[in-house]
């Protein structure tokens, strides 16, 4: 049969599962869902889906299991990874209408969620009824809960809550044979049989479709202090997240800005905050609890140890107005970054105490191999985003150079201990160096774990290995 | 061949690869190594074999795969699921030269170690520098942490600091082929393939044997305080406890435990504390951090929620003596059920907010059944451990009835969207419940994860599923 036949099928068989209106083959919408925020990829579907019940993709499943179609779920689209690129054609399966809150447990501080509900709304939610969703990634008020299951994502508030991994109970799962499964149970601490639920967290789509979530809740801490502290060395920023560890300090908090990043969100954001030509990084701490007399305690003794350092004025956030400033400018700085350049972003991870090393190795090779760089992240977590910036780069040099400068960055972050992603997941841009952080051995038991779950490799295929 | 033959071959080839001295095949030995704290089971193995370096290991498990010898990993025997029992015979792999703490990265807050270690010894090591290694088992002073990896262990902190899942970063692992892998990386967020640590936590040894883990360690936190709480009905204790975190606070631990155990526990250790006749159940708080101004305040905090309920005399554990005194009657109460009667110990874990349910249900099962049951456990974590008491139950009643119990027990358990074990794991003895909590599909991906791993079936076979 042509092409053209068996979308035409496809989209019938589709249309009576889930109904015509939430079937789409038309060149506009193919467009739409062919890309995420990776760079500037794009990949056509054959055709976008948007079931709304678990009953819905498990029939979508099972047809195209039987008929081996691609099905490649999306969330909100916010990737960073190219995970949710339909890369190999067939569906495109959008969660966007698994959109329901299901349930705050305000006695077992529990929320049940579909897949498509967008983080900030959680969090929103939660806040409503005096309870806490700590995980909060930079695209919180556009990314899917889904999505953050899907890549483990992280955020700021990671260093003292963990990530969506660390944050999640219980899943329901669809899988490529249509059976609906949970992956857990409900409690806090679990000991029966393999860990399906940590299994499932950053498969990016390739085990199984995600069709609700029972995420854990906290008592939502009612104050908190920011502090944007200025060094006049990256690499003294570096030490002192981990001398303010060394102190004993938790901080809720604990962000990295090189002088370019801060600068270019000055610039994008038209803040009036002045950076002095000496200060070459700042630190973005925030600590939070329920006591405003101890989160004071906290700062000063933030101050005793930043004392040891070259640090310029230190600049405190206690109304929560001054707060969301100086938020704000770190939250800017992917914007700024893309604003202001074609660029390539890394989410190299190291033991956080390595961070100097990882920040020096970075600028190093991008001496080597004439690029720049504008680093920023999660520095409490040893999470650093490397931006590597194209400049006025040729076309043909960009692409011969970047591939190689990118594996000697990821190869310093191993040989430091680290990984090459700690909270974007490896998807489809990060898929060829995948062998770089992990050996065969470990490949061929992740594909073994892969064929266990989808005999047929219809799920996200083309992705992580 | 004969057995006696087989058994021969095999201890000189052990012989061969660890050395004469490390491997036994007298009746003393294969005794000893024939049962571990479950109960009265006893499975003598063909020989026990003891390695010290992960390529000793290596050699081993090539050669029972080629030759499909079961190989059952043991750590220091403190399980209570009978998960290190070699069921099937063969190589009884005893990691205990394996206790070496091969680093505390005081920069990075972590420590590398080997399996053998016994969890108390590496807090301690660990105090030594100001950090803290929080999982906290009963049997910390004997267990090892290659066990603890195994059962995902918790104890009473796992409510504040995680069971032993949430504080493993990576693991060294000798698969079935004799291949050395790394699971993952020494970073606190990991987005870089599917989470090998995180399914080998938990495993019960049956997808390849630990011969390293990496730890995260913290600040030590200076400061505790420690209240034990009487209450006049126990499904009040049960209440109080949801109400502590729904008042904001996050105590670093908080036990239950019925009239019977606490009295069982004070007769055993021949204390002095007086139970007053109309106490039913005994709550033990205790909250922990750097600032004694605000640990009081928590207390107020915590008195102010208690005096909702009945309670009797709070006994407040101010200095170090008296907190000891405190736990060590909790610590007691599992020695003390054990030398009252014969017993049959389960793990039950639900939402902590159905505490309450779970207790009245297990007392109702309990009538129906006529056994008598002593409960207590980390209420913080909903974890609640049911003794089965036979007391006086002739041998036969006790055989017929004890499994049709449980089995109401577990059923309960599940539907109050809980599991069958929060921290012990199934290993041997909760084998026959395991399809309460999990449907065919799931042990069918269990089944095919293991087969991936270990596809000869020789890691401690007749465990688990």
């Amino acid at each position: 049969m042509e092409t053209a036949q068996i979308s035409h099928l496809l989209v019938e068989k589709m249309q009576s599962i889930v109904g015509s209106p939430y079937v789409f083959a038309d060149q506009e919408n193919l467009y739409a869902y062919s890309h995420d925020e990776t760079e500037d990829l794009s990949f056509l579907p054959d055709v976008v889906v948007k079931p709304a019940i678990p009953l819905e993709v498990s029939r979508i499943m099972q047809f195209c299991n039987e008929h081996k179609i691609p099905v490649t779920a999306r969330g909100a689209g916010t990737g960073l990874s190219g995970a949710a690129l339909p890369v190999h054609k067939g569906i495109l399966l959008s969660m966007e209408r698994f959109n329901k809150i299901i349930h705050i447990d305000e006695i077992n501080h529990q929320a049940t969620v579909e897949p498509g509900v967008i983080t900030q709304v959680l969090q929103e939610a939660a806040m409503e009824k005096g309870l806490f969703y700590p995980v909060d990634p930079g695209s919180r008020g556009s990314c899917s809960l889904g999505g953050n299951l899907a890549q483990s994502s992280g955020g700021p508030r990671a260093v003292k809550y963990g990530t969506t991994r660390e944050n999640v109970l219980n899943l329901e799962v669809v899988l490529p044979t249509g059976e609906i499964i949970w992956t857990g149970a409900n409690v806090l601490k679990y000991s029966t049989g393999y860990n399906l639920t940590q299994l499932m967290v950053g498969s990016e789509g390739t085990l199984g479709i995600i069709t609700k979530a029972v995420f854990k809740l906290r008592p939502y801490p009612t104050h908190k202090l920011v502090m944007l502290v200025p060094f006049a060395s990256a690499e003294q920023a570096c030490e002192a997240v981990n001398a303010i560890f060394m102190a004993g300090i938790s901080p809720s908090c604990l962000e990295f800005m090189e002088r370019d990043a801060i600068e270019w969100a000055v610039r994008y954001t038209g803040s009036t905050i002045e950076i002095p030509a000496n200060v070459q990084a700042h630190l973005l701490i925030e600590v939070d609890g329920n006591e405003m007399d101890l989160l004071y305690k906290d700062a000063e003794r933030i101050y005793e140890v930043l004392s040891r350092y070259e640090v310029g004025e230190v600049l405190l956030g206690e109304s929560s107005q001054q707060q969301e400033e100086l938020w704000a400018l770190r939250r800017k700085v992917p914007y700024a970054v893309r604003h202001t350049s074609v660029y390539k972003e890394e989410d190299t991870v190291v033991p956080r105490g390595h961070l100097p090393q990882l920040l020096k190795g970075v600028k190093e090779i991008g001496r080597k191999y004439n690029f720049t760089s504008v680093c920023y992240g999660h520095a409490g977590d040893g999470n650093l985003h490397v931006n590597i910036i194209k400049g006025d780069m040729s076309e043909e040099e960009w692409n011969r150079k970047l591939p190689e400068g990118i594996r000697e960055i990821f190869s310093l972050c191993v040989r430091l201990g680290g990984t090459i992603s700690g909270e974007h997941g490896i998807g489809y841009v990060q898929k060829p160096y995948i062998g770089i952080a992990l050996p065969d051995i470990n490949l061929a038991l992740m594909r073994g774990i892969k064929q266990v779950f989808d005999p047929n490799g219809i799920l996200n295929p083309g992705k992580i290995f």
